[in-house]
């Protein structure tokens, strides 16, 4: 497995009135996690994309234990548990300090930009991935 | 049961460069069509809160199956399957004429505002959900 | 000039824990203001951009009067004062009832996707807009 | 004056299908740019708002020079000019390394939570800031 953990300051931008942060705002802090959880293989999403992949989110599941407030620092935690094929799953928890607010995980899969079609993990990606499942 | 169909066009503010709505802001979609089913029963979302309920997220689950465009008209088609106690439950696909782009549900609890601790559905909404379930 | 009308209901997304709109959520409901203005004169800004033309915002200016609160019905008016050449100004106001809530104004260039380079007003759309300019 | 210098790692729910940041995010990263100079004076925004003092936004001007990219660290820029009385503003200058992307300012008042009338400065706030002026 691979794991990153990456620190994120709430936005006010991201409250809503019940002062809280809105629930479908958690999706950026888990696209915010994945993309680090990726980095840490050394893939950049950015040059996968340039280079004509994309990863659609084919599924999301989240779990809401407690709120996350304004101004807080909040840490998510994401692990790759399985090497992925065509498509990848990431784990997601987002804590405040030893506090859980959030279980999550995504399914995405890899897509031909152009032809939007189902494709295969690039073969650099996965060479990337393969020693963190061994 | 209670079912509500509600339409949305797409904003160029909820796409993203993928060229798609980015997944987070289909969270946004389905709020709206919450608001809008319990609007058909007499229930205002923002009344409640003015007499101290608020509603907050426990659980999100989507699938995406297809992926809604810039300026698209789509249809959030609400449903309340079962009477509601201490969580509510509302199940939603999203539409794009006759092709179903998303299915989702999402699970809410009572929460007395200022204490912020779950509590019972006002007696008030009770009754006005209970014709549909019978 | 040119000129139309947009109802908009506010979502809950679109508040921030001041219990108001928050500030930058506006530029969406002038998006929104604008697509339709452009529609009013038979100008599809989707078929635009599928065209290759694109319309990013070169200025925006917004002064806010009152706030917008969740789940008002709120209007925006959206002018073309000056037939547009190589730039397009749109000046909004927003209303809630009588109540003037914003007014605003942006300034958008045409560019050339691909390149991002500045280009003129294509001539269908010049031609489009003509009539309600003399 | 007083000037604090924030980098912003752009997220991919801020951009739009034009494969730019959406304009109406960039108000996202002023907010954070004036909440880190506050902080530098010593003023936290969110003991403010515990203390029942908002800081509503009454006027933005954003001129847009060049258009910040997915997965591009920014800079914000956010300086206080003028010793605030019941008007704060904030001019900023968001860069991209040696790039000028943006330049804006805000003007922002204090405002009573609760009664949301107009008030003044804290007097705490007052001192954090004389310093800085002189």
């Amino acid at each position: 497995m691979i794991q990153e953990r990456t620190k994120i300051r709430v936005r006010y931008s991201e409250t809503d009135q019940m002062g809280f942060v809105y629930y479908g705002n958690y999706a950026t802090y888990l696209e915010v996690g994945r993309v680090d959880v990726m980095k840490k293989a050394g893939i950049s999403y950015r040059k996968l994309e340039e280079e004509g992949i994309g990863l659609p989110v084919r599924e999301m599941n989240i779990k809401y234990k407690q709120a996350a407030l304004y101004d807080d620092e909040i840490e998510v935690i994401t692990t790759i548990r399985e090497m992925p094929d065509r498509f990848i799953t990431f784990d997601y928890e987002i804590m405040r300090g030893d506090e859980l607010l959030i279980t999550a995980s995504t399914t995405l899969f890899f897509m031909e930009k152009g032809s939007n079609r189902l494709t295969r993990m690039p073969q650099k990606m996965h060479d990337q991935l393969k020693p963190f499942f061994s």
